[in-house]
Formats: structure tokens, sequence, C-alpha cells
């Protein structure tokens, strides 16, 4: 018989009592056999939002996550390993051109990401885009794409065995209202992150109207929790506070996004995106010891571009085939003229949503095309009657929504916004 | 499709909101109906432990559970209803003497039971022992006997159609360490207690080491709330809040208690179970005007026990035949001469529980000769040498457990206490 039971570790934790390592060991591993029972871990997740977890609870919560699958071994790579992930964000391919950017830099760059669910997109779902490409990738698979000096970036799908019990915890806590929690937030993506097994990792942690976190201070919690697991982990971690209150780049939504990645990768795209990405390469190659190359160089001469469509085709995609185009489209004017003050990133991040770019639940089809464009950024100048955003979908009678979304969701004036893209860095561990 | 969801429903309640009359509606009705999911109901009641729920929210979801089954009519019988119930304590019995003592007053005495769990019996355990009673019994059949001159009075099992969603709401609680919410309490008891449509209640809540309530403010809080919740549905309703940190007369267990009651209707018995019933009964008269009835003649002439014998009749049970007895007895001697100065109610129940009185798990048989019995009550003189408890059971291995329980339970020395029995009443309702 079991030394412990629910009742007692969730009452514990209810009244304020800091769980043992094996008490949390027991009820996660419990929990993703089934003996413990949904209603049981639901209502320790809502203790815990009230609560919290100690560093130590978060620490020995995220081992158990990882020790519920299997933990990847990239150790015998030819080069270092390096992963970013975003905690989600409008407009938000970053992903896009830095993976091949870093891999072109020397690196080798596995990036297991997920589908997107509600107003943030997927990177998956964003790359499905492309023809033939294929999120799917074995282990192995993985691997000889890794090790192949020519390619040496993937980004796949993670695998049911990687942390199977924050795939359950999961869902069940997008439908118990207990997702805001910061530790377990921090301990669902650094599980799978650790269980991945890269040696360093950059998490570009959003904060804003458009992010999950809303507040400066939570987005400083949550980077702090994840570089301590990290570190922890013995994973070299550093965090990125990035704003997240406009949308990154022109557009949000799958091909719409694909394409401006492949614009940044030519050399050209909008100045955030590009900033963005170099930013986060140069803290990925410093993580790894090849801070020698500069990525500005390697983005310019056209290196990136090679290894972008290297990694597409070791996918089965077709750098060179045409991308989706939505069939309707419904421009949005500006009413005056003047200077671009704001642009909610979430109002935009709806929009996109409601027209098809991303899913109301797990496992619905999203549009390749839909996704809304901005020809402005705040700063900008904007002309009265001229275009402001162009709302793209295959299905027309989603335009409604989308308008609705993006009611009130700009403003002009006459004083520009100074906003600065990357907040802070966190990088040392407190002790 | 719903106006409402389950997680805008529980995150509303997360974040300290109150939620609207048809939002509790609606929940309660879906989870009852299994549109809301268990995992949904437990991490809201959770989050009804953190938050609470205002006058107004309790009043709502109590509506809402009595709107989930059938609400019985009492109001063609010839004689007031009054019904007592009791938060639960060890050695509570007072509804075997307190039910026939107040029909033979003149009132019927409607006594829907549940059966006992943890360490307080249930009162349907307890009059299990008597040969041939059985708890279930029809609501017409019930009607006739509540009708008939001769009984007036009848404990038996609440129906499934008596707020069946509370009865789904408790097991959820029961293993999701959400029980301790006062509130959801009150709205369980009350529910039960005004869809049974008696005209009056008097409540017994028990406070102490013993009673479910620790302390006093934790239990005036509850009372607090049951007497509001039976004000606002037009039941009169009373509260007596009463010390529970002795177990109540010289027995816990179920053939046992029977003994007790049966004592104290022959005009005998400990005198904190008479002074007790007594003042219940008082309670119950008054509350429906028939206050002209002393209770403690009828007790005292035999009339009461007249009708016990009338009541155990009418459900199959035979009064006349002798109580079960355990197989095996233990007896633990006082260890020094002097005053007892404790005995501890939750010891006594658990010692009771251990040895078979009590269940672990619902369905579960008890035994209907174990318990404990206590051959002094605080404030007694004991001397060292001479027997203080017996321990009875049918399973011998089960007395080291007892006894284990019952290890620092008491205390002797040269100061008796001084505890009141009822501590308070809450009658009137804060407006």
């Amino acid at each position: 018989m079991s030394p412990f039971d629910a009742v007692s570790v969730l009452t514990a934790k209810r009244d304020g009592r800091e769980l043992t390592d094996s008490q949390i060991e027991w009820v996660v591993d419990a929990y993703t056999r089934g003996d413990v029972a949904a209603e049981q871990m639901s209502a320790l997740a809502m203790a815990i939002v009230f609560r919290g977890l100690t560093r130590g609870e978060t620490a020995a919560w995220t081992r158990a996550m990882i020790a519920s699958g299997r933990r990847m071994d990239l150790g015998g790579l030819p080069r270092p390993t390096v992963d970013k992930h975003s905690t989600g964000g409008v407009g938000d391919k970053i992903t896009l051109p830095l993976a091949p950017l870093v891999a072109a830099c020397g690196a080798a760059v596995p990036q297991l990401s997920g589908r997107g669910l509600g107003h943030t997109g997927g990177t998956l779902d964003k790359l499905k885009s492309v023809r033939g490409w294929r999120a799917d990738v074995a282990a192995d698979e993985m691997m000889a794409i890794l090790a192949d000096p020519g390619v040496g970036a993937v980004v796949c799908a993670a695998g049911a065995d990687l942390a199977p019990a924050d795939r359950k915890l999961y869902a069940l806590r997008d439908v118990t209202g207990t997702v805001e929690s910061i530790p377990l937030i921090a301990s669902s993506i650094m599980s799978k992150k650790i269980a991945e097994g890269s040696q360093a990792l950059v998490l570009d942690v959003k904060v804003g109207s458009g992010a999950f976190m809303k507040s400066l201070s939570d987005a400083r919690e949550l980077a702090t929790a994840m570089v301590e697991l990290g570190h922890d982990a013995g994973m070299h971690t550093v965090a990125l506070l990035t704003a997240m209150d406009t949308p990154l780049g022109l557009s949000a939504g799958n091909a719409l996004e694909v394409a401006e990645a492949v614009e940044v990768l030519a050399g050209g795209g909008p100045a955030d995106v590009v900033d963005l990405t170099l930013t986060l390469a140069r803290e990925m190659l410093g993580a790894v010891g090849l801070d020698a190359v500069d990525p500005a160089d390697v983005l310019r001469d056209g290196r990136a571009m090679d290894r972008w469509r290297a990694m597409l085709a070791a996918q089965g995609g077709d750098p060179d085939a045409p991308l989706p185009v939505a069939r309707e489209r419904e421009v949005l004017y500006a009413t005056e003229s003047g200077i671009l003050t704001r642009l909610d990133a979430m109002a935009v991040g709806v929009a996109a949503w409601r027209l098809g770019a991303g899913r109301e639940r797990q496992g619905q089809a999203v549009q390749a095309g839909a996704g809304v464009q901005w020809h402005a950024r705040p700063g900008d100048v904007v002309a009265a009657g001229r275009p402001l955003l162009t709302l793209h979908t295959d299905t027309p009678h989603r335009f409604a929504g989308a308008r609705a979304a993006l009611d009130g969701a700009w403003a002009i004036g006459d004083t520009p916004p100074d906003e600065p893209l990357v907040i802070d860095r966190i990088g040392l561990v407190r002790v």
C-alpha cells in the first residue's frame, strides 16, 4: 500500500504546508498512472494556484514530470545543442528565422514545439503551411537531421513520451481554471525542455497585453522560476523579458508569418523581428561558447536562408512552393492622420484567431492563409483613408468577429510611443 | 448553447468575484447532469474553500441543490412538523430519545438521516442494531407513520431523490479535500433539511475536539449560515452551539448507544444526555408552538418510552429483542486517583471507529456491538486500578489500534473542569 494518499497531499497544500519531495513524486506519478483521480489533481492544482509552490517543490514537481517519460540524449552530436522557448505572443514567428540562423552559426538546434491554442499561434501550424512539410519526426531521424552539417536544426512535435505527465496535467489545468499558477507554468515548460536534453536554453518571456503574463512582476517571477529550474537541472539557462503589448512584425497568421520570416532570412523584414532574432541568436550562441560568430553576418550573406531551405527539405517541405493565400480579404482604413501610438497585441491575436488562424480546441484544423496584416507599427506615420490592417480568411462570415475584436485596438496621436523590445535579462540564479 | 461555461464560472470564483444566481443555478445543475466534469467541480469547490461564498451565493447554491431533486410536502399532516439535525459528535445518540419524546409531546418528527462515516457514528447504524428495524421507508409509508397518532416520529434514510446534487457533490468533496468550506457545509445540510419540508428545524452545532468544527468562531459561522438559509427558505430555524470536547453520555458505538438511549427513556441515563435531550425538545416544541407541554414530564411518565417502542415497531423493529453484544472486551484502568479532568472526544470516537463501530468507506458493514464505554465523565472521582474504559469488538486484533487512539486521551487531576454543555443559541438572523 502506498505511504501517501491524494487527500492528505492536497489538504497539506490547501492548508499551506510544504510538500515533501516524495509526496510530489508520488502524486505526479500516481496521477499519470490514473491512481489519483482527475478531480483530485484539479483540486490540488487549484490549491497550488492559491498557495504556490516553493522553489524546492517546483523543482521536485518538474523532476517528477520528467521522470514520467523518456529523457532524450543529445550528447552524441558533434555540435553543441541549444534551444529557444517563447512563452507565446502575437505575431511571434521568431523561431522560423532563428533556428536556421543559429544552426548556420555552428550549433545544433532542436526545437520541439506544440500546436497553438487560443490567441497565440503555434510554430508547427505556421510551418505546416509550407507544402509537404511534416511536424512528426522520429527520434533517430531527429538525431540525423541535427548531426547533418548542412542542416543542424529541427522544428518538430514533441513525442508523446516526453514528459507525459505534463501533457495530461496541462489538459486538465486547461479546463479547470488552474493554468494561472506561475510555478506550474514554469514546471510545465521546463519539464519538456529539460527532458529534451539540450545543453542550453534561451527563454523569451513575453510580457504585455498579448502575452500570457500581463504584468512585469509576473513575467519576472516566471522567468526566474524557469532559470532556476534549468540551472538546477544542469542546463545553461537565460531568460529575456520582451515586450508583447504590440504584436511582433507586421503579420499574425500561419502562411503570413512564414512569408515574413522568409523576408527576414532574405535580409529584409520588419526591424523588430530582425532585432529580436539577432538578440536571441547571440544569447543562444553565447550560451554554448560560439560567440566568435556574428549572426548578423550569417543572416546578411544568405547562409541562414540556405539553412532554412535545408531545414524545410529535411522534413519533406518544398521551400519553393508558393505559400497558401486566403480566399477573401477585407481592409480596415485609418480614420485620421497622425502617428500610430498603439496597436493592441491581444486584439490582433484574437482577430487572427477568429479569422481561422488558430483553433478553439485541440485537434481542430486551422486555415493556412488566415490572419491579420498591419501596415504600420506604433511610431509610424499613418494617413486618414489609407489601409491600416488587412484581414485574411477563407470563410468571410468570420470578418465580423475579427472586426469586433479590433474595435478600439489602435490609437492615432502625435507622440510616438517609447517601448523597448527587450525589457530585461535574467541569467543569474538567486541564491 | 449554454450562456455559461464551467471555466468562466470557476475562474470568476478563483479570482474573488461574486457568482450570479444564474451562474450558480447553471453550474450545480450542469454538474448534476454530468455536463460539468468532476474535475471542474472539484476545482470550483477548492476555489470556494479559499474564497468563500457570500450569503446570497450560499442561498442560491442551496436552492440549486434543492431544485436538483424532489421537495417533500408534509403540509397534509394533522400535526406541526419539526426536525433536529446535529452536525455530528462522539456518543451523540440524542436523536434516539429525542424523536419519540417530541412526538409524544404532539409534534410530527421526520428525521431523515445519513449513515456514519469516520469517527462520528450514524443514527441509522445505531438503530440497525435493533432486531428487524429497517432504515428504508417509502415516502407514503413515512407519511402514514407521521400521521399515526400513536407514532408520529420516523428516523429513516433520505431518499435518493432528495437533493441528489448534494449527494454527488458531497462524495466529490470527500475525496478532494474540499469538505472544509463553511458555506458548502451549511448548504449541504440545509438543502436536504429544506427539501424535507419540515416547518421548523433545530440545529445542534457541535464544537470541540470531537466535532467537525474545532473552534467556536467556525461553529458560530456555520450555525449563523444555516439559520440564515433556513430563515430565507421560510423554515423556523434555531441553532444551539454545544460542547464536543468530551463525548456525550457514557458510550460510543451502535448497540451501546441504543442501550443508553433506552436508559434515558426509562427515566435514567447520563445527566448530560438527559439535559441535552430536554433542551433540544424544548427548542423543537417552542418552534412549533407546543410550549405548553413539558417534555420532562413526558420522559418521566413513560410516554416517550411508549413512542420509542411504537417508532421501532413501525419500521419492523422488535423493541424487546436483546441488543447485540460484542464478542470480546478489554478494560483500561485508571493509573492514579483523583478527578477525571479530561476525556478527549476525538480519541474516543477514533477508538470506537477502529473497534468496528464505524466504517472507513461508504458501503462497508459496521459491528453492532463494537464501541467504547467510559465509566466516569470529566468531573467524576476515579480511583487508581479501577476500570476507566471498556473496549468492545468482535475482532480482537482491533484492540491495539483503539488503545493507541486512547493514548493520552484522558487526564486525572484535582480540579473539576467547568464546561457548559450548551454554549450559545443562535435564533435571530443577522440583517
